[in-house]
């Protein structure tokens, strides 16, 4: 068993959401999650956070969880952090994967809301409370409500922050007034984490004090986002611009491809496995591009690696 | 390892959601459950559906939710067809679940569509004819939206009627206009099951050649239930009106206490236990309810119950 | 200026949300309109809506719909109850439109609640209290939550029940849980009109013990909508059925022709020009068929009406 | 008859979404509208925005929309640029009131999409190039999708931006995302005005390259979000943090008293009668605050402007 070290707070900069390399559906890619990992440690990343929405958690088998938990650890070594996302409809579940994360290593564990059942803030205090109680990592508060169908309001982000064992937030509700309340409401705990999810908006957010992102695109190409990120804490809002404009490229030419709710996810996949970064499929009940999807990104990819 | 009887088609009456009776998050009722299977055996129900939303399905632990189906089957002993829920956000654990409910004797499973990824219709054909291909026992669709967000379209119900290992479907979306639909466009697949789930609507569906009703309160008054699908069935309007609003004034004193969004099932569990046929203690993130309401329901059963 | 006759009530029977008409946006097709009141009056209606969502009542200018109130009116000349929609985000609008209508010898006004801003419902009960103080026709409540973002909960139509102006409720909710709600809550007010919106369900609502329908199909066929529901009165079970499939072939064959969300008002407007009833143009922002749709509808037609 | 002058393009800086001072549902408080248009003007602001979502426009009749329109535009006498909603679920209507805005002299008029029936894409850029056709004054895009339950996307606003009558967006969606897949699908249309709804995420979009904003606070404090917005502009991110605060306690002391979905607009006039601005009567459906409300806003209020 791994001793865990303490994890910094507030935890800073650019902590890609990992995809999952998979062969199938229950079949971890491992040679392509090493080259992953090592691609973004590169690339200067700042932690990487497994298991959350990009990287499918939800559609995978506990066991192949168990098992990226613990490669993952293994593979990064404490070079960065490594989070790991703990979502789940049952909490005993979370707590179990809390424990493998603890015993690989892990430096904090992530947890969106329950997401079949919708509760109100109050049972999200609860919640929240109870599961910090029990897992034995800092816990990470994760705001998804396009996926929870709730919002975890700042106030109960508020009210949370006073346990010793929650010490963050990653918000991807995307929404510019929900962050910058987040931020005003937080403004005398400046060891609490405040990470932004969507990247588009990773950079005005690191203007106005937010502590980093956890953006999909730093999969592909980490140092684009580090060195955004970087721009952003040193104000250099020129260079912010020039950098805001490439983000937003393979925003509009890797994750608007196709016409599903989730094609931010296949294009990233697919731009990966382009890449030769990893493998391409998507575990059920998602599914990767077609053929012409594909090499739509391919063309993309071009353009912008240019 | 018990043999599995055919699972009769199209299964018809009323089914219960059965409630999981509960000691803690993570201890069953087992004396509460095998009241809970007694009681509605006794009031004549067709069948029982463990492990739906009405028993929390998704706040258990998978140990938890093996334990429940072995203990139902073994009690229930062929008396009853018993259908187990396996919806989860990954097939592969729905798989598993399917393979310890034939092993133990099940009848039929169901599942919802995953509920973490919204997907589309055709996503959700790929999804279901995979895990129909891969479970071992007859397959219920489960028709949810208000928590998977998504709705089983009634072309896509049909089309996966021609899988021969998918049975029917159970339709919990309230929708009068869907359920309608629904009977339309199986019209020519009468041993295709279709059952509603809200009981407010079980009589005007049977009546308009629905198959019965999945039933929350059956689990509290089962011959009330009972009464009212046959008298559906046999058509007869003034008994059926007559029992209506006895179903009626259960819904409206039950499920009507308190504010949450669940109180439906806070009602319910409640009851049950002021009934003494089960513990009331609810699984996170859900909670029961607090002195005040508990003694509005022990009120409310009173006047029902006389 | 009209005397209006009292509005009986309970309201009963199938009363047509009537298509509005129209040559282009700011002109009515008044010949399509007189064929149209003929068409339906002979079909036996119970009484005619103007001005409903059929009615794209929103999307007029208040000059045609006042002119649309006088002539259908004039046209209708007594033979049956009029119902006049004065729907809209603000009570002054709302009220004008009702003195038009009560000038013109309508017999009662519809409003559903305002579209704009959402208000929950205590505000719903101010403002359906205010607007009924203030109309000098009896006023329908119109529930239609998928347009105006608010349902009118049951206890809410209760209270308003009390008020000696509000005499009915017409649901197009589509939610069969909400229409055994109302009937319930309702129960003891046999003199308050409860009418059902959506065709599909119409049978099984009067079966419960509902009024009658506000169904769009019977713009074209309103003998058939009108057998259906004197069947349902009639509790002949079997004709019932028999009618219903009817129904079913129409809502499968002319509302589900193409992708828009309102391919419902675009299949009855392409099938009214069609049957030569009216023109099948529709008002911004709404647009008629293209060619290949009319087509279809055309097709679909000729299945139906064999 | 006004002579219009060109409006300028792009429109920057702060242009209040000025509150409707009513004595009544149907009665300007002309006294208060002149000291309101005074108030802000000496505030510095770059322009008004009369009869928007803070401007309660859709719940007032067309005979006090008009008389707004009048007297704010005499008022104003060309000091600033004065915008004119013409929102509305009828296209006639629209243009009538685009008609009184030109003829009193105002420079451009802002439209939401149409709110009743929900549209697609294809039918919202037909829509807005038949209103931008037919109105004689610029036009600005308003995408408000909390309230008309659709999103303007980004390629939409880039196809319409192609119309020469068509200059500019306010987006109030409060997504970060969304504004700044705006800002880069617009990058190469400097002179289309792109403008943000929600102060909060005001000075983050004035970063990164937005025109500025249509916040509500600027009717009580117009300096304080001129000042905001100067210092955004001279990238003095010193000072906007400052500044931010300051606005993000409005936002927190009176946009989030109460619990109506419509607090912020409550909480708005209620101060801006505390400030002896104008008079805070809210129309039907909306209601202002009760006793209770009120005290906590005044306490609040002196702490903001101590």
């Amino acid at each position: 068993m791994k001793k865990n070290k303490p994890c910094p707070q507030p935890l800073k900069g650019i902590i890609p959401p990992m995809v999952t390399p998979l062969l199938d559906n229950s079949t971890l890619d491992r040679k392509g999650l090493d080259r992953l990992i090592e691609h973004v440690i590169d690339g200067g990343v700042h932690g990487l956070f497994i298991l959350g929405t990009t990287g499918e958690s939800t559609s995978l088998s506990y066991g192949l969880r168990r098992e990226l938990i613990e490669l993952t650890c293994a593979k990064t070594d404490g070079r960065v952090p490594v989070l790991v996302g703990i979502s789940d409809s049952s909490m005993e579940e979370s707590i179990a994967l809390a424990i493998t994360a603890k015993d690989a290593g892990a430096d904090a564990v992530v947890a969106a809301p329950p997401f079949y059942f919708s509760v109100g803030q109050e049972e999200l205090v609860d919640y929240y409370t109870e599961l910090a109680d029990r897992v034995q990592l800092p816990l990470i508060l994760y705001n998804m409500p396009a996926h929870t169908k709730i919002n975890i309001e700042p106030e109960t982000a508020l009210k949370l922050s006073g346990h010793p064992g929650i010490i963050g937030i990653k918000d991807s509700s995307g929404s510019g007034v929900y962050f910058n309340k987040l931020l005003n409401i937080m403004k005398n705990h400046k060891s609490f984490t405040i990470l932004v999810g969507p990247e588009e908006m990773m950079a005005a957010t690191v203007l106005m004090g937010g502590n980093g992102g956890v953006n999909g695109g730093a999969n592909m190409f980490p140092k684009l986002y580090v060195d955004l990120y970087n721009a952003a804490v040193a104000r250099d809002i020129d260079l912010v611009l020039k950098l805001q404009e490439k983000v937003m490229e393979v925003s509009e030419k890797i994750y608007n491809v196709g016409k599903s709710d989730y094609k931010y996810l296949q294009g990233l996949k697919a731009a990966l496995a382009h890449l030769e970064i990893c493998n391409g499929f998507m575990a059920l009940p998602l599914s990767g591009f077609g053929q012409n999807e594909n090499d739509i990104i391919k063309e993309n990819l071009k353009n912008i690696t240019d």
